[in-house]
């Protein structure tokens, strides 16, 4: 994939002053970037590198002035920041399109219904009535298990494993390693001290638009015709808990390492931070925002809140409350300080008294 | 797998009131069921469904008294939900004990002993001298290491990766993703601020009917002969942290993403929440119940306690702590207030004095 | 592999008191060694065992004086319990090198370059223009991606994922299902609440003699040209999330479960324990010591502290703030006394007054 810098600079509805036909294979910072690559000047602060750089090009905005000599190619742009953005998405898309056709050997069911412009990687598992929609990319060693139906332009990375009865949909991107569909934690506890397992028997339902990080796992709701369930534009990062019949709302967001627990609701357009705990059945308000590592053991029903804390409470209060905790073996000594005055002054006075 | 009404209600002892030849092919919710399913009703706050559902037969409790007309078929039982629930069961059975046959292609060394009616599915892995019971089910993509010894009824959901010389029990349960056996994580460090690995050359004993979730981690005892140890009827959920020389024991519960530290001996029917940490060579007592997210830095010796924070104790004892310290700030200012007074007071009263 | 008890003491430059020519084939522990199997005798409490151990060969201090009649063979050493690691190590070479050669079916690239001496596993997937060096053990369901670079002796454990990319030293272990290089959580906020993808474009750089254990992640860097390094010799236990961005220094250990938030750089020789999360954007000095489950929320600049906390301070400070944390209801309790008392002397002193 190579450019020229006319090219580019029609791409980004910008000029360019200096040698247009220079070729573009990549992009870089511009304290770094070598020949051939394309770079962009946005903070002031790295105005100095822009009068060295071996770039062959670097995107400035429109009335920028140069103090010296520039030897580099420029589009000049109304936001050179956003500009670029733009480029790193459409390289994105060039390199993530690439993978396609069935590599050798992989597995498909007799039964499976697959769209168009498929990727099928080697290793990969596709069971008995799995239906699939065009442009989906499964990587190497993913597996999909019997009954699942995926949308239109999803890519599952490596190893991604969908248990049997999920329903997942388009464009969305499922990364290494993330496990979809296994069985909720359920278990009936006996007279003996022994377990029963109960058996787990809805799935997973995760809508359009959601990313999912690496080593992830979303277990399956309970009951027949029950689903645990991402609603679109949902983001989960890496190694995130999400247990049986949990709800994530619209557009949430979920850092790594977070843990949800069963039959819980999450609103939408919240965030929730790495490492936070949230206990099960409840429900979380919408654009709740909770700070990490805090446990949650009650419901939020008061909407935009910032919390904190194990179990956790206003984020605000919970700094005041901490900065006293640090200082408390001073309050003990200031008590018992006080213990022993009010106890002289007592003695005092009762002797003033006798 | 379809049945007839009478054959469910000849499995459940239950009666049939209506036609009992219609055919039932999946279970449902009373509220969502349809034609060919069977609902229960259980709580009396649902019985206006049974009014108007659309499933072929609800099972209900022997003395119940319809107040309207029903159009559904009626299975009359003592006690509806549980009835249901062995419904479930079994058609859970029916679902898992479909898998068998093996697909290909798979790798099998040709020293390895395998039993009857196993599933070997496509993309599996069975290494040299591993031997395997009857009736194991080895989903897609699972890695079974040299001399590995897995017993009867187990299930391996795809992608569970057992290291060399691991020992696996019957009627066993590992969900995907799952790691059993990876070295333990010692490193003696050198002079020189490096680490060097010490070997790890233990093993994984894992007892019968255990069941372990996703994305979980193992890791195997450091010494020859020696095992990481999880008894019989332990059930842990994903993403789960157990180190070297840990011994779980019998009918342990341990929900998603805990950790326990190497050497550390859980006991017998405790029950570990969510994102607990446990730090090495502990003793928890049996019967110990530890709250969400709570560190365990000394052992347990008492059995039966339940137990919150971090540092942990007891419950109860730490709420009430968490309650003054959330109002922190006011003690701080109420103490101040008392030593103004106090300043006063002594002032006036050396005032009085002088 | 067997020996005879002259050729270990050969190895271990130690003096054969007994049978030379018994043949070992295994390690043991003292206290359960059986025919065949040498053991070491170091500490004290356990000489009785010698007197009755199955074991062919014990290995004991220079000096050692039995005091009753023994009948294994005695290896003499300096140092009987560095002898016996000696050989564990020795051990472990010979079977971690026992793998070798191509298993089939297996994926290689025919622009791929692969050194010499390489143990291809089953179902493993090497990409387009990777680069591997000698003596690399790639073990079954391993994903390589394209443009990688794998230095020599690494091993990678059943089903490793690497992203396109990655670049990967020599003498490197990898555990069984850790991801290398998964994008990066990025995602920037839109006017209607939704999120759209920043393009992960950088790559995972991991230096020689680095240790990872099972189940961890490793996110790409955001940007070309930039990587989230992990310097030589750091050793990462299993489920471990280190973000985009973050840069580990040499020889620094991390436990279990701990979360490295985006562009975080950890300095050399630090010690990170299970489930501490630390924040983005920061800087940890080295040596830094960080206890258990702790949350970093700002820079440690200070060389070689020891934190704890949530946020994380002094260690010793936590440990005395929450002294007073546990007995807090009671430090309530005798304020509230002392404002009685207050109350009353203020009161009495106003009627003294009066």
């Amino acid at each position: 994939m190579e450019f020229s810098i006319a090219q580019i600079a029609t791409m980004l509805g910008g000029e360019v002053r200096g040698d247009a036909s220079a070729k573009i294979s990549m992009l870089s910072k511009i304290q770094d970037a070598k020949k051939g690559q394309v770079a962009f000047l946005s903070n002031p602060k790295y105005e100095q590198f822009i009068y060295t750089t071996q770039a062959s090009a670097v995107i400035v905005k429109k009335d920028f002035q140069p103090k010296k000599e520039i030897e580099t190619t420029l589009i000049l742009v109304d936001d050179p920041y956003s500009s670029f953005t733009v480029l790193l998405e459409e390289y994105h898309k060039l390199i993530s399109y690439q993978k396609s056709g069935i590599e050798h050997p992989s597995y498909q069911s007799d039964t499976a219904a697959v769209g168009k412009n498929i990727y099928r990687g080697a290793f990969s598992y596709i069971g008995n009535q799995v239906t699939i929609g065009d442009n989906v990319k499964i990587y190497p060693h993913v597996f999909i298990g019997d009954n699942t139906v995926i949308g239109t332009n999803t890519i599952l990375h490596p190893n991604v494993k969908i248990y049997a009865g999920s329903r997942i949909g388009s464009n969305c991107v499922i990364h290494a390693g993330t496990v979809i569909g296994s069985d909720g934690f359920g278990f009936a506890p006996q007279g003996d001290g022994t377990y029963k397992t109960i058996p787990q028997l809805g799935n997973v339902l995760i809508e359009d638009n959601v990313t999912i990080g690496a080593n992830t796992v979303i277990d399956c709701a309970t009951m027949f015709g029950d689903s645990t369930i991402i609603r679109s534009g949902v983001k989960l990062d890496n190694l995130i808990q999400i247990a049986h019949n949990v709800e994530v709302g619209k557009n949430t967001v979920i850092a790594a390492q977070a843990g949800i627990s069963g039959s819980t609701k999450v609103g939408e357009n919240a965030m929730i931070a790495g490492q936070v705990g949230i206990a099960g059945h409840l429900v979380i308000a919408n654009r709740t925002q909770i700070g990490a590592q805090a446990g949650i053991s009650k419901s939020i029903k008061e909407e935009g809140q910032q919390i904190l804390g194990y179990p956790a409470f206003d984020i605000k209060e919970y700094f005041r409350s901490y900065a006293v905790f640090k200082r408390l073996p001073e309050l003990n000594d200031r008590l018992r300080e006080l213990e022993k005055k009010m106890a002289e002054a007592t003695a005092t006075s009762a002797n003033g008294q006798s």
